[in-house]
């Protein structure tokens, strides 16, 4: 048999799908598998938003332009005006998710062999990424225990390195739900300007903050239009994360000429999906403040829960819609196998994502794991109803660590 | 401003695109632009394939399996048994596009500095997604003089290195139009089995053969089940290539599981291209009978307008939808920019794709254009009248070579 690639041998295994084997041999034997380990929302997409598709494409679905529709990239800019975003049509490129713009970014700004500082943890995928394109993640830790407090300047500032291209975040932060304040974002726009660095903003989860807490978009630094990069999907925002249509926003125009070498190399973002979200984007903001008020109940069911279980440490999440949750077990990988394989409760159980692959560092995340709080509040009791009972059974349940909720 | 990636700025700029900004300018002034640059056929999709798909999303579009939709996975295994191959869906993985699944399996068989082996003229974005894996093209040139000849299986020999992985082919071969024969194909199998190399067909256009020719899939070859990795895509079969939907094929399990590391780090295949897919492949032969019949008509229209022309050469494609032709031309990039800059007949012009994109030889292809006859008679007319004006018009033009239509 031919061999293949060392890089391929030694690529990240996506902590959101590795167990999806084991899962369907859970639901094989009969038992129903509660879905919290993916972001994959069950509220209802906008209303109509398919309806008369076919009527768009009564001929054929021809190959669109390479950096997207131009009504898209329009509908694109008019819905950033709500955040005080003003970009022109040429400053946005559509891509295949938020996935495709992020690694198109990353070969854009980096060779093999540079490096890009990432706070920890963070959207688990960004390590595949990464090892894709040759470019090393220099992490930044900040603990759980600590509340997962965005890193100081400082420390940025030292991890920048003769290799270092660019600082990449999620706003608000996957997994742990930190939302960057104003004064950090300003002193990372001074940081990356002192520098000559780009500043990657994951945007995915802007919609969703909570708490009276406040997103500050990114294209609103002034003075740093040529570094910052922002990174964006339909996916969540629109419960449509199968649609696979994202986009990268910069002012820098000269980057995104360059990347669309590569957007023009596969042709076409997707069609069908892109007429979907030039629709949804036109949607009025009726649509996300009812979502904002429903994940804000589906966070307080799971938060309620949580404050009842004992040896378990987490953080209320001040956006996205993720728990990041420190539980009083061996491993979390096994742990997270284990619910499949070995556990149900009432013919059911509960898949979650465990936290190692949110960190660069290894050893980190052992005792972690990430829930999505994406389902309506009944299905989210019975998955409570799992993890706790299976907290009660695990057989690497390790109780000598002192825990205390924060 | 800080830098972009060495790698960015090399990028390969595609052929098929390159020229678009002009061609906008073209339309601006007023001119028509016929479009020969792209093979966007303008034939009809299957009636009816986007029916009523609103009813099938009528909650959300989730992200689906990351190596495809089981029914489409299904459903193209069925569609292939009219071809005489037999699979099982395990055997068959879903990509965004054949461009996906070309650059996935570079990912996969080969390591940066490593060499594939691909016969010229060939797929120009082959040299794209070779740039981004790293991945070195050893080429084998073949001459429009002498008809654009496979090669013999002694220079594929002679061409095996140390860092060789595997051999990359289309067929029926785009540009040049030519079918490999049972003779050829098995040689090659002797060949990849010999020295434990890939074998990467891209069949995307496995449907489309002329003249008592026959394509024989790759996926029949015996004996060589572990090397044989077929490239596919919905594109062309069904009109319908911005639908984004491809697939991978082999018999070699281990290294789908593998590639399936880098699906799911992207997550999901488009979704609702690949509920179209699902209903098209399902569809009665009728449909394709139809679409050669009306290639043929379209590709005698192209022959004999060629066949009026002075100095040209060319040579009747065997399959595929493209003429690869030389014209007495000094630098087909520039006469190719010329016709959207400076030229029109009658208030139109003939957007083309220039040659030296199709090489991997430097300096190769500069007096050869593609030609894609995808557009119904009429307007092939119309485009030849621009075609046949512009060589006579042309400054560039080269009548000191001896042509003769072979």
């Amino acid at each position: 048999m031919p061999h293949l690639s060392q890089r391929v041998k030694d690529t990240f295994a996506s902590p959101f799908r590795k167990f999806l084997p084991l899962a369907q041999q859970a639901k094989d034997r009969g038992t129903q598998v509660i879905h919290l380990n993916i972001g994959q929302p069950d509220f209802l997409m906008p209303k109509g938003s398919l309806d008369g598709i076919a009527d768009d494409y009564l001929k054929f679905i021809p190959y669109g332009e390479a950096e997207g529709q131009m009504p898209l990239r329009n509908a694109w800019c008019s819905y950033y005006e709500k955040f005080g975003v003003r970009i022109s049509q040429e400053e946005l490129i559509i891509t295949c998710g938020a996935s495709e713009g992020i690694y198109f970014t990353l070969m854009a700004i980096a060779d093999a062999g540079d490096e890009i500082i990432v706070p920890e943890p963070f959207y688990a995928n960004y390590n595949g990424f990464c090892q894709m394109a040759g470019v090393n993640i220099v992490s930044l830790f900040s603990s759980i225990e600590d509340g997962f407090p965005i890193p100081d300047i400082e420390s940025f500032e030292k991890a920048i390195g003769p290799r270092t291209k660019g600082i990449l975040l999620s706003n608000p932060n996957n997994p742990s739900g930190k939302v960057y304040n104003l004064q950090m974002l300003k002193s990372l726009a001074s940081l990356v300007k002192k520098y000559n660095l780009f500043l990657l903003v994951d945007e995915a989860y802007s919609e969703f903050v909570y708490d009276g807490f406040e997103f500050f978009p990114a294209l609103t630094l002034e003075g740093i239009e040529q570094n910052v990069v922002v990174i964006d999907s339909i996916s969540k925002r629109f419960n449509a994360c199968g649609v696979r249509v994202g986009a990268i926003a910069s002012r820098n125009t000269d980057l995104l000429q360059h990347i669309a070498r590569y957007s023009r190399l596969r042709l076409s973002p997707p069609m069908l999906g892109q007429t979907f979200a030039t629709r949804a984007l036109k949607l009025p903001e009726s649509y996300h403040i009812h979502l904002r008020e429903e994940f804000a109940e589906r966070r307080a069911i799971i938060l309620k829960r949580l404050d009842q279980l004992d040896q378990v440490l987490y953080h209320a999440p001040e956006g996205a819609f993720y728990l990041f949750v420190q539980l009083p077990i061996d491993d979390s990988d096994r742990f997270c196998a284990w619910l499949l394989t070995d556990f149900s409760y009432q013919g059911k159980t509960v898949m979650l994502s465990p936290g190692t692959g949110f960190y660069a560092t290894p050893g980190k995340g052992k005792n972690e794991v990430r829930i999505a709080y994406i389902l309506e509040g009944n299905m989210l009791e019975q998955a409570m109803d799992c993890l706790e009972n299976a907290l009660a059974t695990y057989p690497g349940i390790q109780k000598n660590k002192a825990y205390s909720m924060v």
